[in-house]
């Protein structure tokens, strides 16, 4: 048995034993890719398992990240603080080892991966941010940012759909040092996928212009020779199509799917054991192994020639170097919020009736002169979504360099390879489509929620507002249905100034994601207070007020917010206390005191009225069972958008008239 | 001027008029486009005008749907009820244009697109449906199913990632009756879409196993030889890549961006009818062109001998004949609706703990031996959804017979493809994955929703209970989220009988499409009367209640239901008066009258508890200001699913202190 095979099989074994362990986990890709990951790791890899964060490491991405244990093993091997015992509660509450790899919960763990498909787009994204990064940071003789992304993606990766989506788009860019190894086993849940994956992916890949290699999977040498051919190759994206077979190593469950997600079992595990020749017991690896693959001493080497160098571009280019920092550790200029608020003050000083995508450009025009961070994109809906700002310079195939991206009619992998845009850090990306088509990226925005990432999502044409596009283009439950995803913040403005708000927000939120959903039509703006501008951000505010106790509150939200204003002056005519709450972001005014909760929206006052031109089950929270909601709850039509407005009762008339139902 | 040309250029005229007349919509697609529509509509579509429905016509799907004004055109040349008037009141409230195609809005318009590649995806269905069909009904001498499915598409299409999701399992499978043409422009709404997607779409369509043919799109000769040589080839589907400029005929447009999504402007509109030689007013066309256009009587002529093949196939195999016409009519066995009811109490009588994905599978074992018209699937989840049958049999490459279909990791292209499905008739396709992944398909379960056609989503392992895979595959908010598309119907059973149940309604239900949320874990089964299993089909129904006015009310579903069972018990015990409602189906049961929902869930009970291990905010809906939700507004984490439902206060205990902490 050669050295590489002995080494890979330290990763079949506590693979195998981790999932026996948990009684659960996916044992057969982690054993069929133990290769590949020991070429890759041991051969190439430059990374500090004892400094997961320092910058110019290689990423590595498992994008089939069913195969958890195998990423696992490979940390705990090199070294990473994740210790044997850590292993042995694979799978378990509270254990550093969950049954996909999760970024933040695991040392060295680039992004959470599982949702098949998006790990490969996560890592388009990283190697872009790559190098964007590189073109603006690096000088001669510093290549401060110079490392490659790697991905591990199986059969089920390139069937999904981003697949295409993301190596499409690397292959037009010309994302030369990203490296993917393709897990080709022939095997998925259903069984041999001949019979519903018959692609040939060589002529898939060339196709999108990528360098494409074939070896045997299971061959420590030609892998080795197939990922040094890729690294030489700088301008086309690698794939190496790796033939394995899964569950290597197991006599009766190899190339079989029953080793797919499933443990072997003992008795096959202790055949496994002796069909590789792995004569130790469960989570037992001989010191001699290890010290085979540390990468401990390899990198410190690494990272401390890098901070040398970093030392000495330091000296030569103080400004540049700091800005790098500042970048990294993603933290904003410190006078930001500041100006943001002055310039909020400003627009209210200066009010103007604008559709709030075109409030959101001005924004992305204020940010952009001082975020040089904010990295741009649209799936192919720039003049649309008015996502490109007065600082955008358009990132083109071959010439990477920039801070827009054209996505190209690519919703999914827009948002994913933001999300590994943000993990790689250096760069704050927002990129924008149709509201409606946040549902093809729906999982991505998730993602980046889940991972705690401040990913920025940009959605106009935000109602029946779209008009004549008609019912397949009109958001009716998009805007609810955003609101409910955990950690992700939703904004819906109703003028300029709490655009400018919320982008503020957006742009100062760390914890997550957030998303602004903007009108295509004008919107008429709203006077305010200082405080009232002052109190946008906490999601939830009194635009407009009576003296007393309120007989009826309207909230509205975005393009509805002028038509509860009037609502109230008229039924205020009629000498009624009426008070409106406008309510940008339900998630913020959520996280506001008990106190201020109950001031802006007082529990004795149960006359309530939310209007918003989408679906209204979402809004009882706020008006319970004696309050009304003026939404839609169908689909819209193909008309201009002010004959849809009145036919579906988002009037003045129809306001006063739902509020007047509850004061009788 | 060919007279190809010429004919072409009256859909060229009414597009640009009809978008210009509307001052909204999208020009250069239909002006692209029409030499391949002349080629296609004129030289091979077998169609009737005057009967839309017939059984055994060519399929057409637009699936760039922006370029409704070219089958706006196309229908009313060829003798559609589609009138020059209806042509002038494009996307116009009420019209017959809006401004995307509608499937039941506008006569001959197959199905509604718009959102792209889903047009494409939904193609492959109807290319399956045919094939399947086919198979089996057609006899020796007797080819009832007959046709063929083309569809157009565009760059944008083929940039989204369901394409490829849908021409990699339209390659494997080797469906031959399937012909794309591919408007190749090379110009998207951002630009010249090298910058983008810069795929070589030949080799990528031979590594999808497809017939590829490239051809000038402006030669209507050269159309026709390539249609005929796809029609020509059985055993792939052909793809024709046709060279063509955007806005063809425009002098100062064609070929670029500004074509694409507005009007041209009267004058480049006169200029254009100069260019292209067309001398008739806006909406005018000359009766010979008129006449040429008409496919009136070789429609009549193609239905007519179709029917007296059908006629004889009838009295040949007058069972058959019979079957297929309630087959394509979508009707359902007279006494299938009683059947399932027996069988929902003979279940009750005969409890069971099981998952409810296993008492799905049961029901599909009950009612899969009574369809023939169900067809299975799964995005390659079979053993997990529980989706396979024991009348299941596998379709095959090349051998298209069978009743279940092996879709792939690939979610969003099962689920627009069963849409085409549904629209081309014979069949009520079902589909698996896990709840999570429903993200992945989202749009195309809105579209199925918005089509009013009831498609069937199996969506299984629906919350935390999914254990030890982690949060990236615990759902929750999903569920709420599908409650909130308009149309869609969400079942989320307790039990065997509910599923049942739920099974019941949901291959009942004609006007829309319905989801069944399922667990992975068992769950014990609920106590019912007779009436209370009659009550499942409400939506939601009194479960268990108490003597007088309830002081507290339970309201729950799924594997929460047992949860509040047992609370309502151990309240009882300390002599409260407790009720629980089971609510599987929240849509059913908002459609029920005033009086069942008042006699449910009383307006003067407020203290209400919702019980669903979900997100919180929908449940507002039911249990006000004053109730509370015993819920999830957080992620999950790795761990037996057990220990998660502790955690997270999904405990009899927890569950009757917050009950107790409405009742002080």
């Amino acid at each position: 048995m050669s050295e590489y095979q002995q080494l890979a099989n330290a990763i079949r074994a506590l693979s195998m034993d981790g999932v026996q362990k948990a009684k659960s986990g996916h044992p057969g890709a982690p054993l069929g890719m133990a290769d590949m990951a020991e070429a890759l790791w041991r051969g190439f890899l430059r990374h500090n398992p004892k400094n997961p964060h320092w910058a110019n490491r290689d990423r590595f991405i498992l994008s089939n990240g069913h195969a958890s244990m195998l990423i696992y093993s490979l940390l705990h091997l090199t070294g990473y603080d994740l210790s044997i015992e850590d292993l042995k509660q694979f799978r378990q509450l509270d254990s550093k080892t969950p049954g996909h790899p999760e970024h933040g919960e695991v040392p060295g763990v680039e992004t959470t991966t599982g949702p098949l498909g998006q790990g490969l787009a996560n890592s388009v994204g990283f190697a872009l941010a790559e190098q964007l990064l590189a073109h603006e940071f690096n000088r001669p003789g510093f290549d401060i940012v110079d490392h490659y992304t790697y991905v591990f993606m199986g059969d089920g990766c390139l069937m999904e759909g981003i697949s295409h989506e993301a190596c499409s788009l690397a292959g037009t860019l010309g994302l030369g040092k990203l490296i993917a190894l393709y897990d080709s086993n022939g095997i998925s849940i259903d069984g041999e996928i001949k019979n519903w994956f018959g692609d040939d992916p060589v002529k898939r890949f060339e196709s999108y212009h990528w360098h494409v290699q074939e070896v045997n999977g299971h061959d420590g040498e030609a892998l080795r020779q197939a990922i040094a051919a890729a690294q030489a190759e700088k301008e086309r994206p690698s794939i190496i199509i790796c033939h394995t077979t899964i569950g290597k190593g197991s006599p009766n469950k190899q190339g079989k799917e029953s080793c797919h997600g499933a443990p072997l079992g003992d008795e096959e595990i202790a055949l496994t054991r002796k069909a590789l020749g792995w004569e130790y017991p469960p989570f037992v690896i001989p010191d001699e192994i290890y010290a085979k693959w540390s990468a401990v001493e390899a990198g410190a080497k690494a990272e401390g020639e890098w901070n040398e160098l970093f030392a000495k571009y330091k000296a030569q280019y103080p400004e540049l170097a700091s800005e790098f920092e500042r970048r990294m550790k993603g933290e904003l200029p410190v006078d930001l919020a500041q100006k943001a608020l002055a310039w909020a003050q400003d627009l209210q000083n200066n009010p103007a009736k604008l559709a709030t995508r075109k409030a959101g450009q001005n924004a992305l025009d204020f940010f952009g002169a001082l975020l040089p961070e904010l990295l741009g994109g649209s799936a192919d809906l720039a003049p649309s979504n008015l996502t490109m700002n007065k600082a955008s310079h358009s990132v083109m195939p071959h010439e990477l360099k920039g801070n827009y991206i054209h996505w190209g009619v690519r919703e999914f992998v827009m948002c994913a390879a933001m999300n590994g845009i943000v993990l790689h850090g250096g760069f704050r990306p927002y990129g924008g489509t149709f509201l409606i088509f946040s549902e093809y990226a729906r999982n991505a925005i998730r993602m980046a929620a889940l991972m705690k990432i401040p990913t920025l999502f940009v959605f106009t044409h935000d109602s029946i507002g779209v008009g004549e596009d008609g019912p397949t283009h009109e958001p009716i439950e998009q805007t609810a249905t955003l609101r409910l995803v955990p950690n992700l913040d939703t904004w819906r403005p109703c003028d300029q100034v709490e655009t400018a708000v919320a982008w503020t927000q957006m742009i100062e939120r760390k914890c997550g994601p957030s998303d602004i959903v903007l009108t295509r039509q004008g919107l008429e703006q709203m006077p305010r207070t200082p405080e009232q501008i002052a109190a946008i951000a906490k999601g939830g505010y009194i635009l407009k007020d009576c003296e007393g106790t309120p007989d009826l509150i309207y909230i509205a939200t975005g393009s509805e917010v002028a038509l509860a204003f009037h609502a109230a002056e008229e039924l205020a005519q009629e000498g009624k206390k009426v008070r409106v709450v406008s309510m940008p972001c339900c998630e913020e005014f959520d996280r506001q005191s008990a106190e201020y909760k109950e001031q802006v929206l007082p529990s004795a006052v149960r006359n309530r009225v939310a209007i918003e031109a989408g679906t209204t089950t979402t809004w009882y929270k706020y008006v319970g069972l004696d309050g009304k909601v003026l939404g839609l709850d169908h689909y819209g039509a193909s008309a201009p958008a002010d004959k849809l407005f009145e036919r579906y009762g988002f009037t003045v008339a129809n306001a006063v008239a739902v509020g007047k139902s509850l004061l009788k």
